[in-house]
């Protein structure tokens, strides 16, 4: 039995916890939380349904770490920076590491020197430490090296993910700009306060995957807003014409004798979802997921599949480029 | 620059050493075959093309590795039985390996105490043996558990390949039973004779890296010509209606609340090829890969490709499900 705290109780990390829960060769001893409101709950009570079975969330990893555990499931931040401090407590406990840091997806990519101590760190303390989920970590980036292994030689990668966020959660809706004005969303992306994260560690890890470097300096990223062209419902409630639905975020590079152009639309009411990985050269392939990988179900099942993975990996801080894949090897009880 | 020998002078073997050759990281420094028809001759001389630069045929190893090697590139046999006594004396040479022989792909389906020995002793030689290709090793089997990670449960796995042999070499179109009676197909078949290698293995991985054994008394494997209802062209001479144009292998598997359905169908004139992976339960997922999945091309890449990745996986007896991703790393010279 696989023995799993989960550090974080926003919502990916309360499903990362009922998922946990759900799977027969898995055990939850233990939930971390730095609000005091969470604190003593479970995740049915922080849910406000009750207080059904399964831990309660305590205010350390320290703490949660007393019931035993092997594998931490971190759900914190998206920032490499600020999980660091986790990552080190979570080696001074000898604890694997999985975490929806979406910069830990490829952390030498905005912090080649912490990334450096961190892997040496991580070798010391004998655990292996990942950042994954299902973008950045799988869709547009893992998959395309996957698909990349049965063609000898790549000049473009090409991949296109198209979600339809009236499916998705209601901060999701917020994230991707649903209700704003065109001038309060370009506003928010200038100062770097929307968007989808991780568009550049997807492109590094997609350009080391084929064998290049692409540096953040040549890594080209916009962000548009989707503008509505009729009226539609949303969580956030209803999109008028010309408000914005949505986001698109672009991410190209192009160097040694490959591009790499990887483009996102996130977007209330977006017809047609898909995810489509098209590579070009001397013998090109194409790969498509109609209606496209669902994110939040998605990112909870690669924490949970790729904990299994992480005890028998070598130690470091690893990518998904690193290691074995993880299959859903899940159960239920 | 990674040194590699090719073993195995056929199709695969030669398209895999000119592979090699055209890549900028690896140099070709050995091709070994029994033949005295090959031994002496370069590949473009083999194949009648004149005294091209390269290597040239040697009768052995041994002696192919004389000039210095890090990968074997293993091309003789489909068997698993047939080829431990090469993986021995790769081992004896400490060079990793990565073969197309598909039963090598799940080595334990049909030779599990074989498959034991060979790994003790590929790990007492430090070195990484490895079964793969496009199918067994990717379409079929690998690809379906990497998509899996992204579901927490899964109940069945479709995977359907539909191929269209007359885009394919000659020696494929013989394998399908092009131009066959269906008598001829028929008898060929109840004597093992005829048929895809492998889809056995296939199921075997698809079920592990989903957290289940399956063993080979349950695997349930049929195999059915597929009959021409029009004149056809074909490498072998015109299919005429009423002849067999190709074969239709279907594996099944179900057991530990998993189904396992490999439908595969590889016949000269087929519309629409195609492989396709549907996952099914609580979140299904689908994935396509229009065209197919260019057979004899993405062997040898996939060939070529996990080269790369053999020197810095653990020693022993790998298959795909326990080594990192090998993207195409290949860049001309």
């Amino acid at each position: 039995m696989l023995r799993v705290i989960v550090v974080g109780m926003g919502p990916i990390g309360i499903n990362s916890a009922r998922a946990v829960l759900a799977n027969r060769d898995m055990v939850l001893t233990g939930l971390v939380d730095l609000d005091p409101n969470k604190v003593g709950k479970t995740i049915d009570q922080i849910e406000g349904k009750g207080a059904a079975a399964g831990p309660k969330v305590v205010g350390s990893l320290a703490e949660a770490a007393k019931a035993g555990a092997d594998v931490a499931i971190l759900t914190t931040t998206s920032f490499f920076q600020r999980i660091a401090p986790t990552l080190r407590e979570c080696m001074k406990l000898k604890l694997h590491v999985v975490s929806s840091c979406e910069e830990m997806s490829w952390p030498a990519f905005r912090s080649a020197d912490l990334a450096k101590q961190i892997d040496a760190e991580a070798k010391a303390a004998n655990v292996a430490l990942l950042g994954t989920g299902v973008n950045p970590g799988f869709v547009m980036d893992f998959l395309p090296v996957v698909l990349s292994s049965m063609v000898n030689q790549v000049t473009s990668v090409k991949a296109t993910r198209r979600v339809d966020a009236s499916t998705r959660r209601q901060p999701l809706q917020a994230k991707v700009g649903a209700t704003m004005t065109k001038e309060h969303f370009e506003g928010l992306a200038r100062e770097g306060k929307i968007g989808h994260m991780g568009i550049g560690e997807s492109v590094a890890m997609v350009a080391h995957g084929l064998g290049r470097t692409a540096k953040p300096e040549d890594v080209k990223i916009t962000l548009q807003p989707v503008m509505a062209e009729r009226e539609m419902p949303s969580l956030l409630g209803a999109i008028k014409p010309g408000q914005v639905c949505g986001m698109h975020n672009i991410a190209k590079w192009s160097g040694e004798g490959l591009s790499i152009d990887l483009d996102l639309i996130m977007a209330v009411g977006w017809k047609e979802p898909h995810d489509t990985i098209e590579l070009g050269g001397p013998v090109p392939l194409k790969l498509t997921i109609p209606g496209s990988t669902p994110g939040d179900s998605a990112t909870v099942a690669s924490l949970v599949n790729l904990s299994r993975v992480m005890p028998r990996t070598t130690p470091g801080l690893k990518t998904m480029l690193d290691i074995p894949v993880g299959g859903a090897q899940g159960r239920a009880k």
